[in-house]
């Protein structure tokens, strides 16, 4: 190439780690020419440093080049927590200022974490894995083995998954939804059976297919065998915004749990536009036998109350970690007549009611209640209670649990 | 609720800025049964922090919490840079501890910047939206009003984006595609006309629909009248990997540009698997008048050699800060008869052959090159010279120019 003295002089510029698009090409371009100086840098460059390494044996080691710091630490997911604060473990630097700390051998799942440094916490630099949770954005790994490789792709047929805009006339707007069709959809002729699956507080349409990795349990548990074929729609339950933050005409705005509208029944009632738009656009099953429903935390409440108002739409309900109840001020006559709709969704008849809990949940009482309530009717359920509390951790687990006991 | 005071005692908890969603979810519902202490925290915690803020008067300003930090900097895209070395400006501290940055008026855009704290680049923990390009994750916002807004979601019909695996025979994988089709595509019975969109090297299938904004810029254009409605083809433009990092087999890897068998012919020689994948799965124009192609940097050189290579097959191709020739170990049989396939293509004739390219770009002077070679067998092309160099700023804008000429 030509100017090469002024391209190795660049390229030897310890600044080399600010290096922008341009000279990444730059190097690719000499590395492509025979020209390859990139082993010649120093160690633990940013190119270098891997971090999260997860072994093997399950342990994961973080790395976070931090010279100047007096203390760097981390928190993890996998770290015990007290009342509501997460572990936090000091990490141990090297005498070139890299900061390392490995894990004993962890259970395999998806987990996040993030470094503390001068009190600052901050996103693993080395790493480009991160997801949002309403107004935070934190860096995840997988350790592989059971769950782990469920929550991964594998070298299985997949599905595809759509961004879509669909018209609700109940709410006055064009709203978005996620759509996961499992491999083979646009090739067969077959009906598929749907299942639509709800996010909790503060989150969105981005919220089961990132977080909860429902395309990659989906691809997976299907090519096992373990689960029928099935649509999955993941709609948006905030009706007052017509898509997920970033995503609307509302901009880049911060993100907050804070909206109106979740929880007044708007959503529960105006859902047969989403059930409306997916049986007129996709070759699915339009027939209670055909149809599940459920979400997690909010997600739950409105799985609860839609197939309780709807009392003869859904074969499959699933509450997820579920709030129950309505408040004082949610007057909408979808919350009317909440025990006669109950008894009447059990009258007609359905395949399963599934219902999970983590024991540490902060409405694990509140559902207690409600399996009481039901057990007062004689409305059959499956009940699920695991270790935990109100996490994603959890949701995957009830997801991949549910999943396979539907449209059997 | 039950269990009020335990909730309040929490709630009271100083270290809320380290919540996690149970607790966000606690706060929801004290909301929504009117207990709204959210009110009572102290100002400047991250939910207060707004950054960055994007006026009406095209000012920005930037908020950044560390109390306890001597310097706090900020560089950005719209800051001059030296030999690589982007531009950096002191942030101000106030008597809290946030520091805070305003830029003059910047031009309508998008932006990529970060923050330099104890020596260390920091993400805006205030910012969710994040980029990824290659190995490094970036804050962006945007600045509307021109190119800004064609940038946006605007209140206008949106394409719908999914994600799909296709059967590439030539490369014994399956690999993932990103496809936009145009608002309106799943109802009409129309064939629609495709644009195929490369990336560069180090970019993936996700790299146009991310960086590019490319359904943004497409649902915009559409709706303005200012392009015919389209199908876009967003590939992979790596043939050793089947799919971007985090989205394969792979696992979630570090990125690297150093990929192999990137410019070797492979993808150019293997391309009507893409093509062959799309005509019969989509409804198109299944034509040489109904075929664009396009890419940036390595992206455009795909598209030089592939329409090349295949001298009859697209009416419309884009060269966008392209590279140009093969390096010496390309030996692969695409690139023999170089000047002979390009004379054949001049011959068999097309519509439109557009290059684009910054003054400040080190492909400049090969991109010159090629015009003169084009000139000497006279070989018609659209040129367009702009500011600035190999940068995503210049692509959105050389994309926004291109798509108005196609099909038409």
């Amino acid at each position: 190439m030509c100017h090469k003295d002024a391209i190795i002089y660049r390229f030897l510029n310890q600044k080399i780690i600010m290096m922008r698009k341009q000279f990444y090409f730059l190097i690719a371009i000499l590395v492509m020419t025979g020209l390859n100086l990139y082993g010649q840098q120093a160690l633990q460059r940013p190119a270098d440093i891997v971090s999260p390494e997860v072994r093997e044996d399950h342990t994961v080691t973080f790395r976070f080049m931090a010279p100047d710091a007096r203390e760097v630490k981390i928190s993890g997911d996998w770290m015990p927590s007290q009342s509501w604060i997460p572990g936090k473990e000091l990490m141990v630097r090297d005498e070139k200022g890299l900061w390392t700390y490995t894990t004993a051998a962890l259970p395999s799942d998806l987990y996040g974490y993030s470094f503390s440094v001068y009190g600052l916490k901050s996103t693993d630099p080395n790493n480009v894995y991160l997801i949002r949770d309403v107004a935070s954005v934190t860096n995840v790994f997988i350790v592989k083995g059971d769950k782990g490789d469920l929550y991964s792709v594998n070298k299985v047929q997949h599905g595809s998954v759509t961004r879509r805009w669909y018209d609700s006339p109940g709410n006055e707007m064009q709203r978005r939804v996620t759509i996961y069709t499992p491999a083979g959809y646009e090739t067969s002729k077959a009906k598929y059976p749907v299942l639509y699956l709800l996010h909790g507080m503060g989150g969105d349409e981005e919220a089961w297919i990132a977080l909860g990795r429902t395309s990659q349990i989906l691809d997976n548990l299907i090519a096992q065998g373990k689960a029928k074929p099935m649509i999955v729609v993941m709609t948006n339950g905030n009706v007052a915004q017509e898509a997920a933050p970033g995503e609307s005409s509302m901009g880049l705005y911060k993100p907050t749990m804070q909206l109106p509208n979740t929880m007044d029944g708007k959503f529960e009632e105006t859902f047969p536009d989403v059930i409306k738009f997916i049986e007129s656009n996709y070759r699915v099953k339009a027939e209670k036998s055909g149809r599940a429903i459920a979400g997690l935390s909010m997600g739950g409440y409105h799985s609860l109350h839609i197939s309780r108002y709807y009392p003869n739409m859904f074969d499959y309900v699933g509450l997820f970690s579920a709030a129950i109840i309505p408040n004082d001020k949610a007057t909408s006559k979808v919350y009317e007549n909440l025990d006669k709709s109950l008894a009447l969704q059990n009258t007609n008849g359905y395949k399963l009611y599934w219902i999970g809990i983590g024991k540490a949940d902060f409405l694990f009482k509140n559902v207690t209640d409600y399996r009481a309530k039901l057990d007062g009717i004689g409305m059959k359920y499956t009940y699920r209670e695991s270790e935990g509390g109100h996490t994603w951790t959890n949701w995957r687990v009830y997801l991949s649990e549910f999943v396979p006991l539907l449209f059997n």
